[in-house]
C-alpha cells in the first residue's frame, strides 16, 4: 500500500475553472486532496497552486500521473512539476573555511530532520574533511586558483552527475561558481548570504553592517542566479544588534541566524513548497 | 456591475472530493475565484476552508447564492457562513480608563485602515467623550458599580441592537462582561489583552510580568468567552524587556504593541479570515 | 526643591581614570548617580559616556554645573553637552500627504507619552490642517515648487527660529531639504524612511521591496544628513512579509512599523540617550 | 605580561559616592576599566554593577584583589564576586532523549565559540554515547528510576565534585533534580524549558501550547530553584507558528529556538554578566 503523497506545483496564466478542473482531476481518480495552496498575482494574472494527494487508493499509478495530467496541463500552457513525499533528494553541501551551516546540517540529519541525504561535501579547504568523515560522509576537496577553476569547475560538475545530485546547496562558499556552471549544472542552487539582502551584497556584509552603523543584521536563503547575490529570495530573518557589538560579535550573532535561514529554506525547498514568478518566489508555507 | 467578492467560510468533516464539489458550484455559476485557502486538521480529519470569488459574471444574485449552496452545504453537515466585500460592519467599541486602542482605532478609520464604522464608543467612565467626539463619533458613558452592573448592561445591550452592531471591540474595557451579556448579544466580541496569554491572565499582567522578571512581554487579540482570558486566540505579538525597564516602561513598549495587536486581530476578524475549531482559531492570513 | 536630574553626555580619547574623575566630580558635589552608561569602541579607543543624576542636593546650580565643569572636559579634550530632564523641548513636525506618523505624534502628545511639545506643524500640502488644528495646534502650509524652494526653505527657518524649535522631525516629508538648510538649521533633525537601510534608499521603498521580492520589511528612524538616507542610524525594526501582500498591503503593514519605529528613535532622542561616533550612533538604552 | 581582565560583579544599598568609591580603586591602583555597567532598582534602591579591567599594568595581583577589596566590600555591606576573563569554566551537561541543545553545544564547543569545557556528559539514557564519545568527550550514562533516584543522585554529585565541576547544564534533561541535590550542589544550574515560561510550565509544553491554540511559542533559559520552572529568566525568545503547525512541526521550529536560547543564557553566564535580585536577574547585554 503506498503510504506516499503525490505533489504537483504548477502556474499559468490565471482562468475561470481552473481550480475546478485540477480538483476534478483529483477527484475523478479517486485521490484525498491533503492541501492545497493557490496564488493569484494581482499584477498580471498569474495562478500558482500547490495541491497535494494521498497516493493510497489513487487510480493512477506514478508513472501514470504526467501522462494522464499532460493534455490537462498543455490546454492551460501550465508549467508543472511532479513530486513524491517520499522521495530523498540527494544533496551535496558545498563549503569553504567557515563551517557552522555545515555543522547544523550535518546535525540535522544525523537528527533525522532534514528531508535529504548528505551525499557529498565539497569544499576549496581541506578544513572540514575530519569533521564530516567522522560522521560517515565523503568529502572532496578542490582546491581553487584563478588559473584552475575553469578545470576544476568541470571536475566538481562530473562528480555532481555521476552521484546524481539533485541539489547543491552553498553553505557559506566563499568562491562564486561562473556562469558557465551555473548553466550545466541544471537544476536548483540554494545559497545562504549573511545579511538581510539587497543590503550588504557582495563581500564581508559584517564588515559592511558594523561600518553603516545599522540596528539590526540579518540574513538571507535564496537560489543562486548569474546575478550574484539578486537570485530569488526564498527566507530572511533579522537579529537586533547594537553599538556594543563588535565585529566579532556580529559575527557570532549572525552565525545563529544564518544557520537557522538556510535550514527554513532548504525545509521549504525540500518539501516542494517553492514556485516562481520572475524573480521572485511564492512560497506555501 | 457588482465590484464585490462573495467570501465562503464553511467547515465540516473531510471527505473524498470536497473541493472537487464546491470549486465546480463556484465554476458552473460562472464565477472566477480569487483567493482559495484551505486547511484539514491532522487530529479529527475535520475540514476548513475559505473561498473568495467575484461577484461580477456570476449566475447567481447575492440573495439566490445561500438558497442555491444551502443543499450542498446540508449534504455534507457544514458549519458555513456568506459574507460580501463590500459590507461595512456596524462595530461600538468599549474603553475605561486606558484610550491608546481606543485613539488608534479612531486614527485607522479617519485613515480609511478600518474596515468597518466606528458607530458607538461606550465607557464606564467619563474620560473619552470630548476625543471621541472630536471626531464626530458618538460617546455615552455607563457607570458601573456593583449594584446598577445587571441594569446596565440591559442597557448597554437596547444599544447595540437598536444601532445594529455586528461587533464589539473591548479596547482595554476594565469590566469583566456577564455570562447573560455573551449569551444575549449573539455575535462575536474581541477582546485585547495586555499580555502574552495564557501567561499573566487576570488582573494587572504589567505588574505580574515584572515580578516575574521575564525577558519578553506579549499582547493577545482574542474572542471573549465566558472563561477570562481563555477565548480563542486571533493574533499575539511580542516585544523584549530587560532589568533596566520600570513598570512604566513595561506599560509603554505594552501599549505600543497592543495597538498593533488588536488592529490585526480586527483586520482577520473583518477580512472574513477567521473560522473556529473548538477554542482555537483558523486564521487564513 | 528641584526635582530634576542633570544629563551629561560626553564623549573624548580613553584614558586612565576618566571614569574616576568623573563620578568624583559629581561625588565631590554631593550628587547621586542615578545612571550611568559607557562604552569605549574598540577601534580607535574613544570612550563615550552618560550620566545622570539627582540635582536635589547637589551643590552646584543649572548654571554653575558647565562653568566648574568646563576645565575638567578641557582637560580629557572632551565633547560634552548638559541637559536638565524637566526642559520639554519644543518640537516643529514636517510631513506631505502620508498622514500615519503625524497622527501618532499627535496622539502620543495627547495621551502625555511625548516628551516634547509639537510647537508646530508645517507641510507642502494642506490636508493635514483640520485634523492639527482640531487638537489646538498650529499649521504652517509652504507649498513647494521647484521654482519657490529656496524662497519657501528661507520662510521655513525663519519661523523655526522665531519660534525656537529645538528638534525638527520628518515624519514622511517628501521633499529632499537643501544642503543650505540642513547648514542653516543648526541643530538635528530626525527621519523616518520607510525601509531597512541601507537597503531601498531613496524613493518608493515599498515598490522596490515588492519588486525584488524581498520576505521581510523594515522601517530606519535616522538623523538627517546631506547624503540623502545615509545619516546616523537610531533604530530599526522589521515586520515579514509574503508573496500575498500586495503593495497595498506592504503600505499597511509598514506605516504600523513606521509609526512604532519613529516614536522610539524620537523618544532615545528626547531622553537624551544618543551620543555620536563618525556616521554612527551610540545608543544607551 | 597578563592579558587578561578582571571583572567584578556587585550588589549592595544605593549610596551617594558608591561609583566613585569603585572607580578611584581601580585608578589608584593603575587599571584601565574596559566595560562598567550599573543599574540601581528603582523600588527599594539597590546598586548593581560590573566592571571589568586591564590587569596589565595593575598594581594588584589577582591574590591581592580579593584582600585589598574586602574592607571596601564590607564597609557598604556588598554581595560580590571576583571572577578573570582567561579562566575557562568546567561545564557538565546533563540530557535525556532529546539531543539538540546537546549536539548545539558540542558544536560549538568543537568552533571554539564556546566559552567553558564540556567536561562530561550525563545522562539517564545510553543514546547519545556514541555521538559523544565520537568528539572525544566523557559520558556517564546513569538510568534513573523511581527506586534508585536518590542513590544515582549521589553518584553524580560525586562525579561533579571529582570533575570539578563549575556549571551544570539541563539541555532538556527530563528528570526533576531534588532539592537535596540543588542543596548540595553548591552552584548554579541552567535550564532550558520549551516555552515562553510563565506560560506552559511543567510537563509537554508543545502539547500545552498546541491546545490552547497560540500564535506564538518561546523558549526560556534560566537557572534551577527548588520551584519547578520558576528560577531566575536569563533569556527568552518566541517564534510564530499557526494553526497548519502539528505537534511535529511546533516540535521542529521550537528546538531550533532552544538551541540558540540556550546558548545566548549560558554565554550571558560564562561572561559573567549576570547578577540576582531576589529570583531575577539582571542582566548586563
Amino acid at each position: 500500500m503506498d503510504e506516499a503523497n503525490a505533489i504537483l506545483l504548477l502556474s499559468c496564466q490565471d482562468q475561470r475553472g481552473l481550480v475546478a478542473r485540477l480538483s476534478n482531476f483529483i477527484f475523478q481518480n479517486n485521490g484525498n486532496i491533503v492541501h492545497a495552496d493557490q496564488h493569484t498575482s494581482k499584477s498580471g494574472k498569474y495562478f500558482f497552486m500547490r495541491i497535494e494527494w494521498e497516493l493510497k487508493g489513487f487510480a493512477l499509478s506514478r508513472e501514470e500521473i504526467p501522462v494522464v495530467f499532460a493534455p490537462l496541463a498543455r490546454q492551460y500552457d501550465m508549467k508543472w512539476d511532479l513530486h513524491f513525499s517520499d522521495y530523498v533528494p540527494r544533496m551535496a553541501i558545498f563549503v569553504s573555511k567557515h563551517l557552522h551551516c555545515l555543522h547544523d546540517l550535518i546535525l540535522r540529519r544525523h537528527m533525522g530532520e532534514l528531508g535529504a541525504g548528505i551525499e557529498v561535501v565539497i569544499s576549496n579547504h581541506p578544513d572540514a574533511r575530519e569533521l564530516v568523515e567522522q560522521f560517515g560522509l565523503k568529502y572532496y576537496h578542490f582546491p581553487i586558483s584563478e588559473k584552475n577553476k575553469d578545470q576544476q569547475e568541470v571536475c566538481e560538475l562530473e562528480l555532481l552527475q555521476e552521484m546524481k545530485i539533485d541539489l547543491v546547496v552553498l553553505a557559506r562558499y566563499m568562491q562564486v561558481l561562473s556562469g558557465k556552471f551555473l548553466e550545466n549544472y541544471g537544476s536548483r542552487i540554494i545559497n545562504i548570504h549573511h545579511s538581510f539582502l539587497p543590503a550588504f551584497a557582495g563581500g564581508n556584509p559584517y564588515q559592511q553592517a558594523y561600518d553603516r552603523g545599522v540596528k539590526i543584521i540579518g540574513a538571507t536563503g535564496h537560489y543562486v542566479t548569474q546575478q550574484l547575490d539578486e537570485g530569488p529570495i526564498i527566507a530572511q530573518d533579522v537579529i537586533k544588534i547594537s553599538h556594543r557589538d563588535t565585529i566579532a560579535d556580529i559575527q557570532t550573532k549572525s552565525k545563529d541566524l544564518e544557520r537557522v535561514v538556510l535550514a527554513r529554506a532548504l525545509r521549504l525547498h525540500l518539501e516542494n513548497k517553492i514556485l516562481f514568478y520572475g524573480s521572485k518566489t511564492i512560497v506555501f508555507e
